[in-house]
């Protein structure tokens, strides 16, 4: 089982796997959780490259690409031998986070995007959770913490990955599912686990 | 103009698109010279992450993908502002390179490795030379160079590069010129000179 977690910075998904991580362990199921590109010493090489302050200039094409070329050293390296050994993956971010920024907000288009990761098609998660949030709220909470180059982008560029998101929900109802981001984190969680436990 | 040169390491591409780059400027012709990923410094560095000896357990797909990367930037900072200064662009390797490693050698696909190079397909080149030369002579030539991830595979390996460039100047007969890498580098220079002359 490989379910997925999007959503704008802020939008509180760390602390929301590692909630259904102890819930799913106390159901005896083997949990693994991760992060693009977690776990994978090559692919955070390459997400270096990607999220460098000094690489203004880098093209959306380029930064597509890399972030296809370290999600699928992750696939390889982690995400793919945990599903072999029938665990259930939690997974920070995954193919549609490409589609909602370089896709939809760098303006590269969903169908670009999807050929360039088309080992990872091979792997759709069964279930993805996109938890919905204004970006002047999610921005507001993490104003505080250390900002990599995409953090960095204004709020017209966040505003236009959650238009991505919503617009890629509508594309794959069946797989994505939308959380109201702006609950007490409790209720996400609950909201979550009893998805997750209609599909288990 | 956009010329390409693809083939093994020791077949002597940069000797000769040094010499091809004067006797073209002698026509007066504006010439710029390039390699992938040359100029581009975030192409440099998605390099260093590729051929750095210690990545051995890089997988062909991620392989694949940087090269990609790598290709991209480079057409959008060298290749693409130099063509459309109408500047003849000779280039030491492009995308037959990741179809004859990854995609051929690796076992890839051309397939897939043409859908994720999709960006690049926008730019084929005019022309392409494969400098056909037999590994056995090539790694010899090359083997007081320091030798980087790719140059250190087995005989195997570049052998099978060697029939992958064979199949790829079979299907595309009209863009790519097979050059008997195991003659004198002069007569190399005429005949890829004589190929130039008549498509210009």
């Amino acid at each position: 089982m490989f379910i997925t977690f999007e959503g704008g910075e802020g939008s509180g998904k760390t602390t929301l796997i590692a909630a259904l991580r102890s819930y799913l362990e106390e159901m005896n199921l083997s949990v693994v959780t991760t992060r693009e590109p977690g776990g994978s010493r090559i692919a955070e090489k390459i997400r270096k490259v990607i999220l460098d302050i000094e690489n203004t200039d880098m093209t959306p094409r380029t930064e597509a690409l890399l972030y296809a070329a370290s999600r699928v050293q992750h696939l390889d390296e982690v995400v793919i031998p945990a599903l072999n050994a029938n665990q259930v993956v939690l997974c920070d971010r995954y193919l549609d986070s490409s589609l909602a920024y370089q896709g939809y907000a760098r303006g590269l288009g969903f169908e670009s995007v999807l050929k360039i990761n088309t080992y990872a098609l091979d792997y759709l998660p069964n279930l993805t959770f996109y938890i919905d949030l204004d970006p002047n709220i999610g921005l507001e909470r993490i104003k505080n913490r250390s900002q990599n180059r995409l953090d960095k982008e204004q709020l017209a560029f966040h505003l236009k990955v959650r238009e991505g998101y919503l617009k890629l929900a509508e594309l794959y109802k069946d797989r994505i599912s939308v959380i109201n981001g702006n609950q007490p984190i409790e209720d996400i969680i609950k909201e979550v686990l009893a998805k997750i436990k209609e599909v288990i």
